[in-house]
């Protein structure tokens, strides 16, 4: 019988906001059972930036990185969230050691180059190294990765968090039950997003599409359910997007939204 | 018989110049057998902190390390030099992982309080995890360590690399044949900084009282003398001060300064 593990991916907003992210911590350290966590933390990565009098700049949504934006974002996402983050588990007796993708080759990367369109040192993982992860695991530890890869020939990529959560979780399917979780600010995905009646507790591929065609999903969320949908049809056990501070009682009740 | 390893310590200067760094990674590289690599960072988190405009507080030559101060050199250290040697390393078939103080729960550190002067979030190590170091190396993993540490409370910890690199050894050694290297931009220790034929070969504890007396021992090599006898009194095998680009030419000739 395969060994369960929690792959727990959390996003930007929650770590901008150090309650909440305390908080969070706390209900990751509650999970019982191997785990592993996967951060974002976009907005730290602009405000350095900003600070910094560079240049942001966004083609469709997504952050082009240059030769300065990848040592932001190595430094705000692998350096000071992945530390911060260790140390508080830590503190709370939950044995955790930082990593990114670049760590242990962990997690190879092709530079992203497609349309015509140069979005600088953007990698696309091609490579998921389980044995290295579960060596990690075995010995009693939680990897907390940053979503930063590598391409083999010393360059530093930036990886998408909810993409790196996906081929993590379905690269690790292979050897064990995975469960994988996508926790946010909101209890799942919401028809109105001012409305917490309207949570849809479940969604298949089919309502998906529906859901999408007549406008229910907003574009943040259009990238977590692909990948959601990809990890689910890779293997992954369960699929479940879920409010920060609840993901440790996915089995009392059922206020979050599980991709079936 | 005990398995010997190599502990490697290299300075900011080095880090400085990609030029030097490459070289360095490749001469780190080069070494046979067991290594580990520690490194330091000063002068990036300098400039990153000038850029930020925030006041760089230095007290007898000690940084001060304030709740900004602490941010950037975990983001430098921990984050961009980090991740930046082990890409390389990677990409030259080392598989190194890129860790801290604070990961796996490596070194914890008691934050610094004495003689009424107030240092901030400056940590001196206490503790090291030499269980969890041996496993990652008994898994033919290549430790890279930034000198961030931690207090089990969740706070992170500026931490001196040449003392780090000292702690280390030293606790090391129970269980490993070590070998310490200083590594930076000199052949070794000199007499006459300008003049490579004052190189010392060789410094006992009663010649570096005397080349202390006689002023021969620049202000900046007094630390990282003290803690290269304090690791060789605590049981390294070996302790030598060596340029950047010969740490794996240790056999050939004689060309650094060892520590007797």
């Amino acid at each position: 019988m395969k060994k369960e593990i929690y792959i727990v991916k959390i996003g930007g907003n929650v770590i901008n906001d150090s309650i909440k992210l305390n908080q969070f911590l706390r209900a990751f350290q509650a999970l019982d059972g191997l785990k592993l966590l996967i951060h974002g933390g976009g907005a730290k990565a602009t405000q350095l930036a900003e600070r910094l009098s560079l240049n942001v700049q966004m083609i469709e949504g997504r952050r082009v990185t240059d030769d300065h934006m990848i040592e932001i974002v190595t430094m705000v996402y692998a350096g000071l969230i992945n530390k911060k983050i260790v140390a508080t588990l830590q503190s709370g007796k939950c044995d955790a050691t930082g990593l990114s993708g670049v760590d242990a080759n962990l997690i190879f990367s092709k530079k992203r180059c497609f349309d015509g369109i140069d979005y600088g040192w953007v990698g696309d993982p091609s490579l998921v190294n389980v044995a290295r992860i579960s060596t990690f695991i075995d010995h009693g530890l939680v990897p907390v990765l940053a979503p930063i890869t590598h391409d083999g020939q010393g360059n530093l990529l930036n990886t998408n968090a909810d993409t790196i959560a996906n081929v993590v979780a379905s690269a690790m399917a292979k050897k064990y039950e995975v469960h994988l979780i996508y926790a946010f600010e909101q209890s799942g995905v919401m028809k109105d997003i001012q409305n917490p009646e309207s949570l849809i507790k479940s969604i298949s591929q089919s309502d998906y599409f529906e859901l999408k065609v007549n406008g229910f999903v907003s574009k943040g969320m259009i990238p977590k359910l692909d990948n959601a949908f990809q990890a689910l049809a890779n293997g992954v056990s369960q699929v479940c997007i879920v409010k920060f501070d609840k993901i440790n009682q996915l089995t009392q009740g059922h206020d979050y939204t599980s991709i079936i």
